[in-house]
């Protein structure tokens, strides 16, 4: 899972903290690092995230499905309805490639959580959810919060919190649509950049 | 847009920052300061928020709507109904002032997300959103989370998360109700103190 | 409420910060303390939270109910439901002991949010919400975010920010099912582990 591999750029930051720890007398065991500058997270992963959606037919493969209805000022604007209103419940795969996972196969991740469209004169939605890391490359969560602009070629989330592997981690996800199949899957490329970790110094 | 200026009070912490760049040699660009206090914040900003909920007849305007129905807890105490469970869904403006924008004039931010009532003796609610700055002034979101405990004179949202302009912020935001029109208006002061930035230095 | 004192473990980060301070030449009042180390919080406690779920007849007692019906996926794979898209809204009480409170008589706290369930194959679901303190002992609230695996014997959830006695805090909850009484009732051990906190100096 190479993707998921510590930034090879030592953050200013960590010889900041290795120095203070230092002078305390104490460079050993997990240690909080925070990075200096946008341009060094100090742990950075690009991940898939595909969004199935049940359709009334998939049963077999949805891992997404409409909780609300639309509310009613989804179709005053485009008559095609803008789902403002729509709250999205989901569990679904989150991959290192493009693909899913094949039949029987684990992903690297699922994100479980929720969105909703919010706006009345286009589509835009707001997410919370948890990444969630099962297996022998990471065990653990992200936590993460945020605004889809989906008319802007990218827009960012906030990772608010982690736990695991990832304990107290904070940083920026950066969100790109890859594929859109119907209106029932989506494919979102997330490049996530930490800027708060916890590492084995 | 005046209500935006970075706080005027310097940080403690700025000035250890600096100095520990200093000693290793790199105080340029991007810097992450922390308050070393309540009451030097990195950047505050004061903004109002106005909910513009839908009623069946404001399509021109509304620009919130409730997702679901109240639950049966709604009416147990109160016959006139706190909306226990009620999920309401928001892409509202925000304003440097108090007005409302003119008709076609962008607003300073949106703030897109949800609140739901939660309380079956009370009027309290729970929020998740981001406020979304899209203007020359600033582009970047700021993503809030927290109980707005209705009844109090003020009460405190946690900014979690920050992109863009406010990349990477945490704070707190104080709410004040500011005035309330009916079932259908409310606006809402929110006094944004930031206490970790990224600044340029 | 002994289950909220802080942590009797100095961390090594208090050293290096009143050390910085020091150097500064102002070590008083509410300073920024960051655990160095997971086994170093610089605060802990334990509570429990009580879900008590309307089911149709307990108007005096319930504090949370079912503002969404279960989606069609609820029912797929498991037919006694698993719940999926179930939006469950509560105000429920937080108490330091196992016991509910006595009728009359305040909680230590009160846990004001959402959970709902996300997964088709099992019974798993997501929770956003605050606990509110408000009682001699303590005033503020904690923010929190994450997946509760309910298969897992513990899980973590996001401590994402705190306002009040709790300013600006983050960390860690670790949570564990104590109690399930019937569909209705449950009660969940929360360990609550602060890596971040305002300490008075």
């Amino acid at each position: 899972m190479q993707g998921l591999a510590p930034s090879s750029k030592l953050s200013l930051t960590i010889v900041v903290v290795v120095l203070l720890l230092g002078m305390a007398g104490a460079a050993h065991g997990l240690t909080r690092v925070v990075a200096s500058s946008p341009d060094e997270p100090c742990m950075n992963m690009t991940l898939y995230y595909h969004n199935i959606l049940y359709n009334g037919n998939n049963t077999a493969n949805a891992a997404a499905a409409a909780a609300t209805k639309p509310t009613a000022l989804a179709t005053t604007y485009w008559k095609n309805s803008t789902f403002f209103g729509t709250l999205i419940v989901f569990n679904d795969p989150v991959t290192v490639g493009k693909a899913l996972p094949l039949t029987g196969e684990e992903p690297a991740a699922r994100a479980q959580g929720f969105y909703f469209y919010d706006k009345r004169e286009s589509l835009t939605s707001w997410f919370g959810f948890s990444i969630v890391f099962n297996s022998t490359a990471h065990k653990g969560t992200l936590n993460l919060v945020g605004a889809d602009l989906m008319g802007d070629a990218t827009r960012d989330f906030s990772v608010v919190g982690g736990t695991g592997d990832f304990f107290m981690a904070r940083g920026v996800a950066t969100i790109r649509t890859d594929a859109i199949e119907g209106l029932y899957y989506f494919r979102q490329q997330m490049d996530i950049k930490l800027y708060e970790c916890y590492v084995w110094l």
